[in-house]
C-alpha cells in the first residue's frame, strides 16, 4: 500500500476525428499504464456529412460525451488488469486535447443546439469539424476585409484566414442557417467545451477559454485587445458584432486548470471529485508537448492531415511567416511562440486511394500489399507525380479551393506506383513547409514524427526522410496527443499533488524517441530534389496567382462547376 | 444447288492488337454469316513486354500464321453450321487489315527474322508493333532532319514524324541492335506481310507494298518518287540509305489484288485456290471502307486507341493540315485523298484504370458497374478534368512523350467519377481533332463510329455526342475492319467472279448504319463547352511550347527521369 501510494498517474484525453481516446499516464516515468478508445457512433466515422455539399463536416457533441465514459470507464478498468495495485484515487489530474477548430454553436447554459428538440438533427446545431469547409466564401470575405483594414489580425496566420476557422463557420451559419445563429447564445469550440463540462461549469461566460484555439483559430491577440474588434466583425455582419459581447476578453495556456473535476462525473467515472482539469487545447498542440517539443525540434503529427508544430522562444525576434495557420503567444508551451503549420490531407489521401478507387470496395490488406509493392520502387521510377492538395492546402498556399493532381500516368501505371507517387506528394508538401519556416529564419536541428502512420508506415517514414534530407525521429509514446493532455493534467495537479510545477519537467520525465530512426539515403535524396523541382512547379502553376502562366483558375473554375452542377436541379 | 451458286461470299482477315478475326460476308447483302476470333498466344494478350523499357511492344508473326489456320477454320465450320447450303467455292475473294505501322525484319526470302533459330527470342527480331515507342529519340531525329530538309516529307504527315512509324522502329533498331538490323535483307509492314504469305511470294522484293502503310507510315509519295530519298535516309544513317534499295518504289491500293491465293494455304484452310487476295491496309482505313466513308463523313473507329478516317476528293483543293497522322492518296479509297488522324489510347485508358488501379486486382463487371454509376452524374459533378494522353497524344500534338494528367481530385473522389473523367478526357481528345479538321476546311456532315466500344457503351457514345455537339452514328456492321477487308476482297474478286469493281458499288450493297443514334444533349453540350475550355488550357500548357507557362517540361523530365531510373542499376 505504501509503493502504490507513491505512484501518480494523470488522465489524457485526446478527441480526434473518428474517436476520443482516454490514456492513463505514470507522471513519474511516462510509462503508459492503460488506453481505450471509443469510435463515435454518429455519421460516418463519426462525421456527419452531406452527399450535396462535399465541404460539410460536422459531429454530433453527444459523441464526446457518450466516448468520456467509455472510453475513461474501459481505461480504468484495464489499469486494474495491468496492476493489481492501481486505484483511481491515485490519479491527480486531467488534460484534454481536441481537435479544432471545431466551434459547436450552445445556449445560454452551455448546451450544444443540436441536444435541444427543435434542432436535434439540423447540422448547422451541431460541432462543426474542423475539415468544415462549408465557409470557404466567408473566409475570403474575412481575408479580404482583414487585409484592407487589420492586415495585423492575418500576419499571425499566414495571411489568409481560413474556411477550416473559427469566423468563418460563425459568419457561414449566420449566412446559411440564420435560424440557429439566432438561437446559439455564444459558440465554444470543442477543447474548451470538454473541460466545461468535466468542471461542471458550461456557462459560456464562465468557460475558461485555451490560448490555443483563440490564437490560432480566432485572431485572439493581447497586442489588439484579445478577439478582432466589434466594429471589424460588424462590418462582416452586425450581428457577428453583437455576438463578440458573448464569446469572451481573455484565454489561458494550458498549464493552467480550468476547474477542478465535478462530483457527477468524477461518480460516472470512478474518478476522485476535485482533481484539477486542465484547460483545453488542441491535439496537434499537445502532441507536440507529448512528443518532447522544444526550440529547435520541428514535431509533425502525421494522421488523416497532419499539423506541424514548433516554439520560437519568446525573447527572440521572429518575422510574420506568410503561410503559417498561427503564431500565438503559449499556444504549446508557456513562455514561447507556438508555430503552427499543416497539410489538410495526408494519410487521408492514402486511404482515398484504397478505400475509393477500387470500383470493386476496399481490399483488406490493401495498404500493406501496396505499401510492400512501392517499397521496391526507386524514386521517379514511375515517371509519377502528385500535388497532395485532396483537401486543399493549408501551408503555405492557404487555399481550400485546390484539388488533386496527378501526372505522369501512362498505360503501365500500377497502383502502387500512384500510392507512392501519394506518399511522396505529401513528403513534398512536408518539405514546402519546411523551406517556408527556414527561410524566414526559424532553426530546425531535429524532426520529431509522431501519429500512427510515423508508427505504422516505416516507408512512409523513409521516403520522408529521403525527400526533407533529415533525419526523422519518432516519438517514444505512440499516442503524444493524449500523453501531451496528460502531461497538462500532472502540471495543472502540480508539484505538491505528485505532479509538476512546469511542462518542461514534465516533458523531461515523460517524454522520449524511440531508438530507431529514418536518416536519409543520400542518392535517394539527390533524385527526390529533382523531383521537387517539378513538384514546386506544378504548385506554383496551379497555386499562386503571380506565376507566369494562366492555371491558376482551373482548380477553381473546376470547383466552381462542381458546385453548380451539385446545386442545380437537373 | 442452283440457289446457292447465286451467293457468293468473300473472306475479311483483321489481324488486331491482340487477335486476329475472320468474318465471312455475303457480297451481295453485307449479310456476315460467320465470323471466329484468334487470340495471339505470345506476350501477355499477344504482345511481347519488356518490363524494363515501358517503350517496348512486340508480336510474334508467328501468332499470325497460326491466327488464320485457327480463324478461318473456324469461321468455314460455323459458316456451315449457320447455312447447310454453304460451300466454301462460294468465296471469291479475300481481303486483309492489319495494325500498323507494325514493320517485321525480313530475310531475303522474307522470312521473319525471329523464325531463325539465332534471333527467336530476340524482340527485335519480330513484328515491332504499332504501340512500340523505343524509337522516340529516332523519330525526333527524323522530324529535325526532315524539318531542315524536306519539310514536304512532314507536311503530309502532320508535321511531325512518329515514334510509331517505320523508319522510326528501323532506325531504332540500327541504332539498339544492330546485329538485327545487319541481318534483315528488309522490313516488311505486317499488312503487306500477311497477303504475301498467303499468295505464295513473300520476297520483299516481289511483295506488292500497300500504298496505305507506305503513304502514312513511310513518308512514301509519288511527287518526290517515292520514299524519302536515299540522301536523306543515309543522312540519317549510311546503313538506312542503303536499306531504301531493299524496299520498294511501287505501292498499291486495296482494289488491286496482290495475287491468287497459293495452294498450299488453299488446302490448309479448304478455300479455293486461285481466288484474289487483295492489296493489304491498315485496319482503320478499311474500318472505315466497312463503315461507309465516303466524302463529308467522319468514322471513328474507336477500341483500344481511335482512328480517325475521313476522304477528300482528288479534284478539290486541300490545304496541308498540320497534326494529322497523314494525307495520302488512295489510302482508303481510289481517287481520294484518305486523311487519318487518332487518339493513342481510348479503350485502352479505360482498361487501365478497370485492371490496374485496383490494389486487389481487376473486378469482374467493374466496367459495366462504374458506367452504370458513371452515367448517373452530370456533366462537371465530380470537378475532375483528365488529359487523353496515357500513351502519349497522336493527333494533333503528334508526341509520345506525353502522359496522363487528372486533376481536381478530392477526398470525395470515386472511382466512377474517375472513370467518367476518363472517358470524358477521350471525347474532348476526339472534339481537338475534329475542330482541327474544320479548322483547315474539311466539312463533316456525319460521324459514324465504329469498333468495341461503340457497340458496347451507349454511355460512352452519349457523352462523344454531347462533347463533340454532333450527332453519332454506329455503323452497323460489328466488324467493320473485317468487312471493310471483305470488301476489298469482293472488289479485286471483280464484277465477273461475282464481286464488284469498284468500291462505292460494294460499299452501296454492304455497309450501313444502326437505326439507333446519339443525339446531343444541349444542357450536356453547354457544359461540356466550359469544360473543354479548361482542357484546352491543360493541354496546351503541359503539349505545347508555343504557351506563356513554362509547363511543356514537366511530363518530359518525368518521362527522362523515369527512363533514367529503369535503366541505371540500383
Amino acid at each position: 500500500m505504501k509503493k502504490t501510494s507513491k505512484t501518480k498517474y494523470s488522465l489524457g484525453l485526446d478527441f480526434g476525428t473518428n474517436s476520443v481516446r482516454a490514456l492513463l499516464v505514470d507522471v513519474r516515468t511516462g510509462r503508459e499504464l492503460a488506453t481505450a478508445i471509443y469510435n463515435y457512433e454518429s455519421g460516418q466515422a463519426g462525421i456527419i456529412l452531406d452527399p450535396k455539399n462535399p465541404n460539410l463536416a460536422r459531429q454530433n457533441p453527444a459523441d464526446y460525451l457518450k466516448g468520456i465514459e467509455v472510453s475513461v470507464g474501459q481505461t480504468l478498468a484495464k489499469a486494474k488488469r495491468a496492476d493489481k495495485r492501481f486505484d483511481p484515487s491515485q490519479v491527480i489530474g486531467v488534460g484534454i486535447d481536441t481537435t479544432g477548430s471545431t466551434p459547436i454553436p450552445v445556449d445560454k447554459d452551455g448546451r450544444p443546439l443540436c441536444f435541444d428538440k427543435e434542432f436535434k438533427k439540423n447540422p448547422n446545431a451541431m460541432a462543426w469539424l474542423w475539415k468544415d469547409h462549408t465557409g470557404f466564401a466567408e473566409a475570403a470575405e474575412i481575408t479580404k476585409l482583414a487585409a484592407e483594414e487589420h492586415p495585423e489580425y492575418l500576419a499571425k496566420c499566414g495571411g489568409t484566414y481560413s474556411s477550416e476557422w473559427f469566423f468563418s463557420k460563425i459568419l457561414h451559419c449566420l449566412d446559411a442557417d440564420p435560424k440557429v445563429f439566432d438561437a446559439a447564445w455564444s459558440w465554444v469550440e470543442c477543447c474548451d467545451y470538454i473541460p466545461a463540462v468535466l468542471t461542471g461549469e458550461t456557462r459560456p461566460d464562465k468557460i475558461l477559454r485555451g490560448r490555443c484555439a483563440a490564437g490560432h483559430k480566432a485572431m485572439f491577440n493581447e497586442k489588439w485587445g484579445g478577439l478582432p474588434s466589434k466594429e471589424f466583425l460588424t462590418k462582416l455582419h452586425p450581428k457577428l458584432g453583437a455576438l463578440r459581447d458573448r464569446l469572451y476578453s481573455q484565454t489561458y495556456t494550458s498549464d493552467v486548470a480550468a476547474g477542478k473535476l465535478a462530483l457527477p462525473w468524477a461518480k460516472k467515472l470512478g474518478l476522485p471529485a476535485g482533481i484539477s482539469v486542465a484547460v483545453g487545447a488542441f491535439d496537434a498542440h499537445l502532441g507536440a508537448v507529448g512528443s518532447g517539443v522544444f526550440p529547435g525540434t520541428f514535431v509533425k503529427i502525421i494522421g488523416t492531415s497532419t499539423c506541424d508544430i514548433c516554439v520560437w522562444p519568446n525573447d527572440q525576434p521572429l518575422a510574420d511567416i506568410p503561410g503559417l495557420c498561427g503564431i500565438v503567444d503559449g499556444s504549446v508551451l508557456p513562455a514561447t511562440l507556438g508555430l503552427e503549420a499543416g497539410q489538410s490531407a495526408v494519410g487521408d489521401i492514402f486511404n482515398w486511394f484504397i478505400e475509393y478507387l477500387q470500383p470493386g470496395g476496399p481490399v483488406k490488406g490493401s495498404h500493406e500489399a501496396l505499401t510492400k509493392k512501392a517499397a521496391k520502387l526507386r524514386p521517379g521510377q514511375s515517371g509519377l507525380l502528385a500535388l497532395d492538395w485532396n483537401n486543399g492546402n493549408r501551408t503555405i498556399l492557404v487555399d481550400q479551393r485546390l484539388t488533386g493532381l496527378l501526372i505522369g500516368q501512362t498505360l503501365h501505371t500500377r497502383s502502387e506506383e500512384i500510392y507512392r507517387a501519394l506518399v511522396e506528394a505529401t513528403a513534398f508538401g512536408a518539405l514546402t513547409i519546411i523551406k517556408r519556416f527556414e527561410e524566414y529564419g526559424v532553426k530546425i536541428d531535429e524532426v520529431i514524427a509522431c501519429g500512427g502512420i510515423s508508427e505504422k508506415n516505416p516507408l512512409v517514414m523513409q521516403i520522408y526522410a529521403d525527400v526533407i534530407g533529415k533525419e526523422m525521429k519518432i516519438a517514444r509514446s505512440a499516442e503524444t496527443c493524449a500523453l501531451g493532455s496528460a502531461i497538462a493534467g500532472a502540471v495543472v495537479a502540480g508539484k505538491e499533488a505528485g505532479g509538476y510545477d512546469k511542462f518542461s519537467d514534465a516533458q523531461a520525465a515523460m517524454c522520449g524517441v524511440k531508438a530507431k530512426t529514418f536518416k536519409p539515403d543520400l542518392e535517394n535524396h539527390r533524385i527526390y530534389v529533382e523531383l521537387y523541382r517539378l513538384y514546386r512547379q506544378l504548385h506554383d502553376a496551379f497555386g499562386t496567382k503571380e506565376w507566369s502562366g494562366s492555371l491558376y483558375n482551373v482548380m477553381k473554375d473546376l470547383l466552381a462547376l462542381r458546385d453548380r452542377q451539385l446545386t442545380e436541379k437537373p
